[in-house]
């Protein structure tokens, strides 16, 4: 974590719990911060795994905090306080916010200026702010990642409200290996997490594997230099393509998804449309996208696209297959 | 599995999830049988690590229903009888029995006629059986293991209600790998089981190693006859130290531990005795044993002693801790 973060933070381990992931780390966090029928606000559109995670077992219920379009989706501290109040009129207890940053689906990333809203939120509220940076290390953009971890080492804020999730599925491509870790600065959250983890323990074989690949630092470097330039080049090829079929991304700089407005493409401009622009896409051009409304996307017509799966030449042809489902979504209409 | 219970049973792989080792399968059958504030018997005394996987996440109640010694610890369908109906007049809802056959910590086994008897008493109640069989390849003894699967394949029974738990910790030796199953008759604890399998998932590194181990059958056969031949050289080799003395054992064929009867050196004769005595093993003796209380035992003074984690050339040594332990609780008495 510290190596690819720029070396900017350091991280101590024994603010860490080991979990098989970052989806039981999320859901031993939601066990932790919150009882059955509270709620966390989540920035919307948001990765479809937090209803899982979060809801399943733990049994708490996301209040989704919408974003849109017109801020290239990023948080207002106003949403927040609308759903926060919302929330409390009903009589729900909100127990934390859980954020991705960089954001899945979108890419884009936080500026140091909102992470210091939301804690000052946090603060006021108190309440808890999780905050999932498994992206941290696929950045592309000019942009430089500013993890929560970065700025919370003042007197002025209390860090015990701070959990951070991370893990080694998309930053190193391992997402079989099941390595996950929580970090957080609260020494209750770490003691009950490491009771919880002990069903979600990562397997010795693979702790040796990985022990041994991260301890080569020289290869991580490069790995991890590598790894941003072919996604750079990817989302770039990729965004261009769309571009040129009239379909727009959000700005982003991070992650392995754009995030495409096709809502010009969609009858009716609803979900009802989104969900049969999707279908059209799986059984015409056999490519699974994710509609914008599986990630509680309050405006339809956006999907998340993964650029990573394919091979830099074979984007293209993926392009054309797109090509024929917008053309035939034109004659049709 | 197949192999290690002697080809006598088949196990069709559609049965089966895979979980990261038997506590979260343990944990995820929990979730899938019952309600919080739901029950399950369980005969006692029970391996301690049911309260952590039964009752922490899914709130399920463990009702002891308790064997004894004048039995040798074997289960009786009177106690388990009594035992439901007084959860009945507290208005608890028992959802299913939860055993360990080979029993941890006894070690001992339970009959075909048991099984049978085991089955009719869950099917006129309506509930279910979790049958945890992590020893069933850790016999020593002359008796042979019987798997409940055995025994369900007739038409007369519902096998719906009856789910295994197996796992390579115990009976391969592969703890740290964290390789488990849970067999199920049933298609909606399956469907469910694997959901909840996301979070409790075996890494591919280790998926490929286990596969390619448990390929080698012919290893996989000679492994396990030289692991029955050391348990049983260590079990008989303990159990003839603690005899002469004067410690008695609970007859077992299975597993790694011998239940021994301390109750004569307890004073007094109550948990508070038990615990006195566990805390001399562990200052003076240094030696780390089960005491009774943990695992639930109605009778003070049992303790399950693992006799595998030595080597054979030391039992002599840690029979003479004990034996030092056994003179300064008779001087002092």
């Amino acid at each position: 974590m510290h190596q690819l973060m720029g070396g900017s933070v350091k991280f101590d381990p024994s603010n860490m719990v080991l979990t098989a992931g970052a989806t039981p780390a999320i859901e031993i966090l939601s066990f932790c911060l919150a009882d059955q029928g509270n709620a966390l606000l989540v920035p919307t559109p948001y990765y479809p795994g937090f209803d899982r995670d979060v809801k399943w077992r733990p049994g708490v219920d996301l209040i989704p905090v919408h974003c849109r379009s017109s801020d290239n989706f990023s948080l207002s501290i106003t949403a927040l306080e609308q759903a926060f109040s919302q929330a409390r009129k009903r009589g729900v207890k909100v127990r934390g916010i859980l954020i991705s940053n960089p954001s899945n689906p979108v890419g884009n990333m936080m500026t140091q200026d909102m992470l210091y809203s939301l804690l000052d939120f946090a603060e006021e509220k108190n309440i808890h702010i999780i905050a999932d940076e498994v992206f941290a290390g696929s950045t592309y953009g000019s942009k430089k990642f500013v993890s929560i971890a970065e700025i919370i080492d003042s007197e002025y804020i209390d860090k015990s409200r701070v959990h951070i999730i991370y893990g080694l599925s998309k930053d190193l491509s391992l997402a079989g290996f099941r390595v996950g870790v929580i970090y957080s600065y609260n020494n209750n959250v770490l003691a009950a997490a490491e009771k919880l983890s002990r069903f979600s323990s990562i397997s010795t074989p693979t702790q040796r594997l990985v022990t041994s690949m991260l301890s080569d630092k020289s290869f991580i470097q490069e790995y991890f230099e590598t790894n941003r330039n072919r996604i750079r080049e990817a989302h770039d090829a990729f965004v261009e393509g769309l571009s040129e079929l009239g379909i727009k991304c959000a700005e982003s700089s991070a992650g392995m998804y754009c995030w495409a407005d096709m809502s010009g493409l969609i009858r009716p401009y609803s979900e009802k449309g989104e969900l049969e622009l999707w279908e059209k896409f799986m059984s015409d051009a056999k490519i699974n996208i994710t509609p914008g409304s599986a990630c509680h996307c309050i405006e339809p017509g956006w999907f998340r696209i993964c650029f990573t799966t394919i091979a830099l030449e074979d984007i293209p042809l993926v392009i054309e297959r797109i090509r024929r489902v917008v053309e035939s979504c034109k004659s049709s209409s």
